[in-house]
């Protein structure tokens, strides 16, 4: 018992390592050396240096946008401000401003007829085959109202009247290339619990309120200018004020916490959101309709309907950081000392294939061990083919350690 | 000191490679061979094609949506349109369609009886039991009001009155069944800065205004019918009018960009985002308030109070698009061709074990230097732990390289 | 032919493995078990039970939230309840919840005197000065209006008036801090087909209605109290009704889907979102403005102006979810294999370097190969570098298994 528990231990703490054999030629070593130098360089300068492989990183960034719009313009015969265009006004991370509207006061409930050209109809018929249609402004009743002209009239519809009948067209708002846009965005890396804003907390109040947003020149700046987004996206204020359209503002954070955390600040991009469609026929612009209610002075609820034509911001926040820490630091570093050994597959590969003393290499890199089958089959098969093999070596052009030289015959050290 | 930098250059530039036995046995070929081939298949089908290991991936998609509802229903006595039902109005990516309403019109401030039957009272003293209650209409000022009955009666509120009575049954709006949801999104891969939307520029307008989305006929119909929707996740209208609830529409991209860009578009998934809470008794599910404030001609302000129930629907965009790249390939390349080394520890376990041969093997892989301690009483314990091991070893089941075998006394060869 | 197909098969079915050195040697053997073993802590403790590298996993969580806020708070003269103060009332996953507000009744189109003080101005000069300002609540005409006394005055501007005057100091709510939040979180981790809410199915109506959020007492209760949640935070309930603030609740779901499903549930932490800007002196608070339109008796249009102070409440759900699956743990476990070969690394360092009879141990696991090259001028470099070494050996301080050692001469094994 006590044989077997030393045994158990003496088996059990020896050490075993690989046999090595060393080649003692410039050629080879020189490769051998690059090849490792060139391994090392892509861990550092791509592993470490780029992919910041020390770091630990938090991908989860958690954002807060609190947005205010500022800015004067006319549309609708009467002076605008921020609670008459800017819709939801809470100011979020996704907000409108109208840019023109066409309205449609004092609807009420009843009977009128379409206003839309796809419900021109002569008679009857022509309005019974539109029944479920789902694009006129009220449920289609089926008959045909005809103008006084007796020659072409539109089809009756039932719900709020008159009909909306956008075809006038509004003047848009052109002063929202004036109009500022204040972002507050606060982020926080949870993984790190750092916390930053978008501006830092030196900025004074009056630099916040005269400052205007530029890459170059006022990076910090909070506030944007409508007319410098539409620039920096080559959009003109026409383009986007004429049928609305969708622009995303990205502000992006990429932290290295492994300086001091007051460098990390956030990058600004702007894009056109809608550019996607930019080719389509359909649906261009970016255009809703919503309804405020009265009530009218006999009781009767009425509405006025309007049909917005408005710039769609979107707040985009995106990011993450990194910091040093020791797991992935480790991992990297043993995966890269580790890939330093693979330059010897590519040196084995030249030694024993294209090296002058290539032989001699086999002989010593390769020993072999084929006396256990020497009186089976199989070794008659072996020794058949390594004499087919020796003939044909010369002409071999398989490039592999695995398929070269092994079948040189040389008698193995021990025997 | 020439010598001396010689020496570092000479040494520096030696190259070393481990020293191989080579065993020809059919049958550990083979097995070493099959392993291989096994490990090279995972690498080409799981890392390769299926986790798609050559590309470089962007997770962080961009994504804008825009939704249009059309259609026309009726409820609360009156013909509704988009402008009544869809709240919020903006077009965004979540919004609510309203199926039915209760309705507490003219509301002022002042003081009136509860409706809900957690109210009941009668005497003053059970509403000054509830005088915190957040549960009321308004707040409870410890009154209790009688029936003119004289029997029963309800705590009095100070706030809008009347109170509400939700107990009122309304019709819902059935019409929402062929309502079509309009949506149009367009997606962003920042990495790549490749630009999609959900339908080709190539659709015409009047495609897309009769289209209605299917998964086999109509893929690319950005158009989709709510009837169709509650089919896609087996729910039935009436269950969904009634009481309310809540309908994710995913879109998803995954996008190959190794192919066309014209192959990157989204498929659609539909949800009912409440069904974690379907077998919960409490908080069934998706109603809101809110109020439409009117100025009375004496001027004081009343509200209506409107407490909707309606179909809430969130478009969830999610995806990710992989692209080949040099880097993420050599690494998966280098993993795979050292992987494919991995089949030598299986083998030698077989080999070492298993196979006839196993003592010759074992003293061809292992050589022992056991002279360097021979005079210490290290080697004394090894020599006779050497003799146990002797006579225990055919019994041995271990089944490890490491431990066993290497006692085999054999002499090593610059002996 | 048939020669070569046999060669061929002969060859390919060779199998090599590495030839070792096997050292008895106690303390290098100890050292290496050592170092193995923390090897194989590191990966059971941090790999698979920290880092959980056996699972599959999801990240991308999709989420769905209502919310509900019940509570009556006094402002405004007047009892406010939900339908009032919470905007926008859809009880979606960000929601405000105004605490006090000014008011401006009855604006209309027109011209009126500023009442900022940055507007103040004794003559028009004054004014024409800021005629493109953004800040006022109108247009700038240009005109300075004097006060009666004719000593200061204010700038003209067009727009709605009378403007607004927002040193009007309003008592906030600040019954809001009993008012109640109800949250109804389902989740879905696409991946596992997982859906779960934030509360079992298994709570009851009467529960649901009386609890309030406790970490510790009822970490399963989806309500949350005002008041609770400020405290949390450690914000004062008069510090943020005052100014308006943002606060984030952040529900996290970590999920190990290995253990029943049951256990999947959230934890739920409280953040001041605008913490960031906490020492700014520009932008306290969070406050928005809108306008409810009337329609007066004349037909003309008017408005009241709100500006609200709000709490801002976001929701912000995060979360993964693991499950084992035989793909990363495979590759976890084959990584670990191979890391524990590693320990070998380090020892060839001691054994080679630092250890008694580290001369035999080179002699035994370096085999030369210099013959090869014995009559090119290399070999006389090296030969004249070896004695030189030979001088130097003692004073070697190299530490690695590459460079120090092999030069040492000892007759190679099979010459």
């Amino acid at each position: 018992m006590a044989h077997r528990v030393l045994h158990f231990f003496a088996d059990f703490f020896v050490y075993e390592t690989a046999k090595s054999v060393v080649v003692k030629s410039w050629s080879v070593g020189i490769i051998n050396r690059v090849v490792q130098l060139l391994i090392i360089l892509y861990f550092i300068g791509w592993v470490f240096m780029h992919e910041k492989g020390h770091q630990s990183r938090d991908t989860g960034i958690e954002s807060a946008v609190m947005t205010k719009v500022k800015g004067l313009g006319k549309f609708n015969n009467r002076v605008n401000d921020v609670a008459d265009y800017v819709v939801p006004s809470q100011g979020g991370s996704s907000f409108s401003i109208i840019t023109s509207m066409v309205i449609t006061a004092n609807q009420t409930q009843g009977r009128c007829p379409e206003t839309d050209h796809k419900f021109k109809c002569t008679t009857d018929d022509d309005c019974m085959a539109k029944l479920d249609s789902n694009l006129g402004n009220g449920i289609i009743t089926g008959t045909c109202l005809n103008d006084t002209s007796g020659t072409t009239g539109w089809c009756e519809i039932q719900g709020w009247c008159p009909a909306e009948d956008d075809n006038v067209t509004e003047n848009s708002m052109k002063e929202v290339e004036n109009f500022t846009i204040f972002i507050k965005n606060s982020i926080r890396f949870p993984k790190f619990n750092v916390t930053r804003g978008n501006f830092p907390s030196s900025l004074n109040q009056s630099y916040i309120q005269s400052c205007r947003y530029d890459p170059v020149d006022h990076p910090f700046c909070p506030v944007f200018k409508v007319g410098d987004i539409l620039r920096h996206i080559n959009q003109s204020l026409d383009s986007i004020t004429d049928k609305g359209g969708e622009i995303g503002i990205n502000i992006n954070w990429k932290c290295n916490l492994d300086y001091n955390v007051t460098y990390c600040n956030p990058n600004y991009f702007f894009t056109r959101l809608d550019a996607a469609f930019k080719n389509s026929v359909a649906s261009k612009g970016y255009n809703f309709r919503f309804a405020k209610y009265y009530q009218s002075e006999d009781g009767t609820e009425c509405r006025t309907l309007h049909k917005a034509k408005a710039i769609r911001f979107e707040i985009i926040v995106s990011g993450n950081a990194g910091k040093f820490n020791t797991v992935p630091f480790l991992i990297n570093l043993v995966t890269a000392l580790t890939s330093v050994g693979l330059a010897t597959v590519f040196c084995d590969i030249i030694l024993l294939n294209f090296h002058k003393g290539a032989d001699e290499y086999k002989a010593k890199k390769f020993e072999e061990v084929s006396g256990v089958v020497s009186k089976s089959a199989n070794n008659r098969l072996y020794e058949g083919s390594q004499m087919a093999i020796k003939a044909l070596e010369k002409s071999s052009n398989d490039s592999g350690t695995f398929s070269i030289g092994r079948q040189e015959s040389h008698s193995p050290p021990n025997q």
